[in-house]
């Protein structure tokens, strides 16, 4: 899968994935309006909200871009309404050959995190038959628990050839409270992203682990000691964008070979037509404001990655 | 939330929360059998099957325990209908005045953590109406990315009168890897207990705060240490029973006052009549077994805290 990955990203000419974290507050009004007419104000309509909006920027965009990064918790806080409308997305992504990047953040230790894993990549056997759940070709997870969280992910990994990015450093602000302290002169992230390279060499694609890294885009100066750290993992960076990153502080996520790294834009994609630049799309016109936003940012990225 | 917690603790003299962790493997032959007659060998049928369990492990037991700990994996590994039957669970837990902490192990940034929090303890809000989501009484949260993780969670947790357990140090072999890694010659699970104890001062009880820590039953000396550092933080202990952690070693966790910490057991409880001495009850009689082993729990504990 991160061959599969690395093949769209170079088809493309776009190392970039749109997250789909869908707040209703991004929906115009008009697919609100409709979903709510069918289901009510009900979480089974904002779940229909959600999946027309999500449908119309997969549609308007997925020739462009290799992959997409639907963040769960968007989905979940509509409770199983929402993670029907998370499924169907994951499935219609699927659908269009999209990599669909599962923004989970599980992590949990030995026989629990492999039920995640056979929840979210793998299958569940029942009887004499086994079934997809979620079925993604990534996720993301949490290290704090250790090797015992984290390899049996990997072990799902194998059987499936699907893969993770492991959060090493976040791109919030508060991340530096426990990532950034010094462990015999170190940072933690930089212990951290050694072990996801260390992890990386159980489970190897051509060129690149399938076992990625999450690295903030805000903290480009720790981004690049970490690259160097982990040559053959491929970072996952969020924060360009309405977090603050910005192209030229990506450059060092990457590698010589112009791979290793995929940023991902959430808001400044989907909700596109309520930024400054795009208004002249409008509310109906949401998914084409997303699609040119997605042009530029293909334009920005590969721009600064060129130079 | 804890008042309640601390109350049904004291009126069954029982600081023990069933972990209902419910493996196939675990569920007796003929529970699934009829699961599958009705589903077939599905993912519903593994749905219905965990859920018929866990009703007949609940009504055998629910009189002694204060409080209920489903772990989500177990569900989630099933998809949409093994989520299902983890919020028919909480709901059957709730009507029988359990107090139920839905163990998530959930974390990310600012609104996103937000919108675990409402789908997990708060409201959704849909145009004019609200609906909660999963509904649990208090949830597991990991500190991994600092407050900005964190406090959205509380935020939601001070409007509903809710709380959390934040890990802080995990009950597994590897929990070392970045947990005790010493930071000014002080391990991170420390920095990480003294946060859990300021975070704890935004949201708190009578006695003690809503936002609890997990601490591990199979590190006697650190849960020691950790009881110092956070004396109004309530400790959920895992790893008591099969991972190894003794009532004797368990003693440290408690306050003077003989509150403050809460131990969990799952498989030892739900999986009784599989294990040594409750071999008599057989696999129709698993529910009988949970009690006696509840009953069995109890004693142990209790007998070593009023030594």
């Amino acid at each position: 899968m991160i061959n599969k990955l690395i093949k769209k990203i170079e088809q493309n000419k776009a190392p970039i994935v749109v997250g789909l974290d869908p707040m209703l507050s991004y929906i115009p009004e008009h697919v609100k309006e409709k979903a709510y007419k069918e289901k009510g104000e009900t979480l089974a309509g904002a779940a229909e909200a959600i999946w027309q909006f999500n449908k119309a920027i997969v549609d308007a965009t997925y020739d462009l871009i290799p992959a997409v990064k639907p963040q769960i918790a968007m989905y979940e806080q509509f409770g199983i309404e929402g993670l029907i409308a998370f499924k169907k997305t994951v499935d219609y992504c699927k659908e269009k050959d999209l990599v669909v990047i599962g923004d989970v953040k599980r992590g949990d230790i030995g026989s629990t995190s492999a039920a995640y894993a056979v929840g979210h990549l793998g299958k569940a056997t029942v009887g004499s038959n086994s079934f997809y759940g979620f079925d993604e070709d990534f996720i993301t997870v949490n290290p704090y628990l250790g090797s015992d969280g984290v390899v049996p992910f990997i072990d799902v990994c194998k059987e499936e050839n699907k893969g993770l990015f492991i959060l090493v450093k976040t791109s919030n602000p508060s991340s530096g409270e426990f990532q950034d302290q010094l462990v015999n002169g170190r940072p933690l992230y930089e212990l951290v992203g050694e072990k996801v390279a260390e992890w990386g060499e159980l489970h190897m694609g051509s060129q690149y682990s399938y076992i990625g890294a999450v690295v903030g885009g805000t903290y480009p100066e720790m981004g690049k000691i970490l690259r160097k750290l982990m040559p053959k993992t491929y970072i996952l960076v969020p924060g360009y964008g309405a977090q603050g990153g910005k192209a030229s502080d990506l450059v060092h996520y990457f590698n010589k070979d112009g791979l290793g790294a995929i940023v991902n834009s959430s808001r400044g994609i989907i909700a596109a037509y309520t930024l400054a630049g795009y208004e002249k799309f409008g509310p109906t016109a949401y998914a084409d404001a997303a699609r040119q936003a997605v042009i530029d940012m293909r334009e920005d990225i590969m721009g600064a990655i060129c130079k």
